[in-house]
């Protein structure tokens, strides 16, 4: 902030990766300050193990000069000579995003909520479930469409054939997983790599696949959790963008774990797209940097 | 508590496992107003899944009536009467306790320290390790002896008996596994079974086996824990008693991990002795029944 | 428990308080024996700073014997000869619930999906507001009514007396104050002091009053929290059922704490509603005794 | 890290205060990448209340050109165009630290085993506390020296001379109040405001004073909490560096609260002096920006 200066900003966010070298955030402050460019929020991470550099700037540029035009060219340079892949958009572009559920709309409901009252700066493009919208515990806003997809053993290569219709028509740029509880095939999983994420009901790596709180249970653990990947195509073996748990007891039966969970996966779920919608994540082979503000 | 109520009273703990019927609680309360004992805290279980009934009773008894024999004596009738297994021992009792280390003794250093301040009731015998006693950081107090018990391939078998012939010496009816980083033969481990405790440096049952902090940072996890349970003839599989966990980030390295593992670990094994001596555990097959005050 | 037993059974739940002394337990316990009662969870606390007792006793009685006839029977007898506060329900009575609400519908909106879902044992009488329905954000279930109930400075007196007859009207046994932004009269706090629950938005003793978000970042706290209690005559100093709290961090605007508050306020106050409706809160004077599964 | 170079590095940390204005990070980058050096941390914040920007560095520079020499010429004159404050050190740097004490050692003795094992790494140069040394449970690291330094009310000002003396007899750059019992007079505070770390023993701001734990039995609360905070004039008011909490019950006594307290004590301590020592704690009036890795 400059305090006093009174020119209208807009603010834009660049993430990079590239291999690590010196100048790398010399050659990026300098174009900004070049375009008189306010840097307000910057995280950086050099990974040791693999000698890649992670960066995302948050910064504020005078509206007069056409926005990030000037910038973007700096940046095409910038990129060539650092050998990034880059990408840069206005703060206020709102991914579209289609939330696919099965019967369990704890997580969908928790998620419709917060985009309502504004905490979640994604354009709803639509909801698709397996079960029709009827098995709903929570309402759908208003001019978002619910897509009933059924599927069966051998109707899902053609299920999966509508999802991937559905979010090429919307133009979906995310897909959220809320407790959607079929298994995507490894084409459709290798398809949406990168901009799905997915809620799972354990803390992996522990308890992967069916019934996780019911394997906790069994196995008399002190705490349960939830793990939000994105996905991929190795089941429960995605990119892990947020964790969480919580104690239970002995006195815990399964369905109380289910209950716990529920508390759990919501709001591990919520924190990952907001993280992802806010440009926060960025993939780091089988593993997640992200710089949460 | 009785106010105003002079007479010296002596606590005792009574826990009980039998098969659930109508009655246990009405037996056992019964025979202690009997003796004029009054309950100050009682926590009982009844698993749904198996029909086993746990409870855990402190209570007090005027001193004068003799102590516990009159009590003792009834309890001997409900217990065969209910085919129950049962313990009855005072409050002070202090347990005697063989610790266990190997190179890294944070978990040594923090169960000395608490025992110092008086936070351990237990009566701490002998401290034994595979390594020579210099190379820990933290020193023994006075009277508490360190026993060298070095061990290769070759003689873990003549070790694990030096151990054993220690644990009959001293009468330890506790065995804490204090990152002693020795895997315990199927033997050993059944001859410690129920009576050792031991912190393994992950949340299990994610990252079974070695190296548990490189095997949480190759798979990119956002937390960590620590797990304490009971050894038993199942390396890792024990009865859990405690658990926890903190969030780690993309930035941690595996010594990272290793550094805020420490932590974890102490906590979660000074809590699970704590509860242990406290005879705050009781077992249900491979899981524990855990009353916290 | 009584695994091959195909009796019917019905499960009460029995709160107690009274001076301690011996023979409590024996005497709640060796009724419920006489009735046949299979006790499924029981806990007590035996306060040493007053003398007084609490106990909660779920149970199960076969239902061919005239439910909790002959118990109560037995329970009046044993509530006069230990001058016993008692209270006794079947487990499946839902008590009938009250929800006030201004302007913010998080914590009603949570506690809405909760009982849609089954997680709230309760009697939704109905919802009331000091602003028009339109400015929430959540829509009532069919058959809650909305009662509004506009306030000013003037008219306060008025608008109590309209809640006060519209909890006599509805019977409601519990009033949630579910982000309900106005400070109750004197008078209106003791009318409903021990059946009312209020959300306050800091992690109380800290930050009593007003805007508590922006007290919490003008003094650089590095947690913020929130507090459930019940609503007294001392305001903001009744007493408490739940808290709980969150990092934050130099980065959090006052905007943002109050966006992680949100989180925070639900979970409590849905836990606490939750602990109320399943009988497991006890009044100690300004304190609370809560006995969690 | 840039992989298969061999030059010899060492890592430096630059930490800045400024006025917000556009090109610092650029001039700073710019003057770094100048003198060959990589960037392999980065943090800032730019406050939207004060205009304040924050930064810190953690930078690696070839050996052979001289160290920090050629960089730090370069600061001097970007410090000078944009006002900064600012500090460079190599990152290796082990600030000398005292320590004060009364009679609980429990923080003490935490520091101590953290330092031992390389967590700390600072330049322990003594301990000082107002019993003798025999009063604690823990002993001092050989080479530590321990001054008795009695306190009276009418003592006071020449022992708070005394501690003066110490600290610049030792050069000590941080002095850390572990549980040390004394209120400091506020000419002392003043003093040593900025470079001396207090833990307060309760979640600040509830609980201000003395006996915090009893505060927090008396009026019920269900979590405590620890509060690491620089000290300044104003008592229990200073910059807040570090928080944490732990869940109670009601049937924790004031002697449990200060029990589970000590963990929390010395765990919140021990993160504060790690931060401040690893330069990750920047004052912003009577809050901190604190960067952690």
């Amino acid at each position: 902030m400059t305090p006093g200066d009174d020119t209208p900003m807009t603010t834009h966010i660049l993430t990079l990766t590239c291999r690590n070298r010196p100048g790398i955030v010399a050659a990026v402050a300098t174009a900004l300050a070049d375009c008189a460019g306010d840097i307000t929020e910057a995280r950086q991470f050099d990974d040791p193990l693999t000698g890649t550099f992670f960066m995302r700037v948050a910064f504020r540029l005078p509206q007069e000069t056409g926005g990030d035009g000037r910038f973007r060219a700096k940046m095409d340079g910038i990129g060539t000579a650092f050998g990034m892949e880059w990408h840069l958009a206005p703060q206020d572009h709102r991914p579209k995003v289609l939330i696919l559920v099965s019967k369990f709309d704890h997580c969908l409901a928790d998620l419709l909520y917060r985009w309502r009252i504004g905490e979640m700066p994604m354009d709803l493009v639509a909801v698709a479930g397996n079960h029709p919208q009827e098995v709903l515990s929570v309402n759908l806003p208003a001019g978002v469409p619910y897509h009933h997809l059924p599927i069966t053993r051998e109707t899902k290569p053609q299920q999966e054939a509508e999802i991937r219709a559905l979010v090429e028509e919307t133009g979906a740029e995310l897909v959220v997983l809320a407790r959607y509880m079929q298994i995507l095939s490894d084409e459709m999983s290798a398809w949406l790599s990168g901009r799905c994420i997915n809620i799972h009901h354990s803390f992996l790596p522990g308890f992967k696949g069916a019934k996780p709180y019911h394997q906790a249970h069994a196995r008399g653990v002190k705490m349960i959790g939830a793990t939000a990947h994105y996905v991929t195509e190795d089941l429960d073996e995605g990119p892990i963008i947020s964790q969480d748990v919580e104690h239970v007891t002995h006195a815990d039966t399964p369905d109380d774990l289910v209950a716990k969970g529920r508390d759990i996966e919501r709001r591990v779920l919520a924190r990952a797209v907001a993280l992802h919608l806010d440009r926060r994540v960025l993939l780091n082979d089988g593993r997640t940097v992200v710089f949460p503000k």
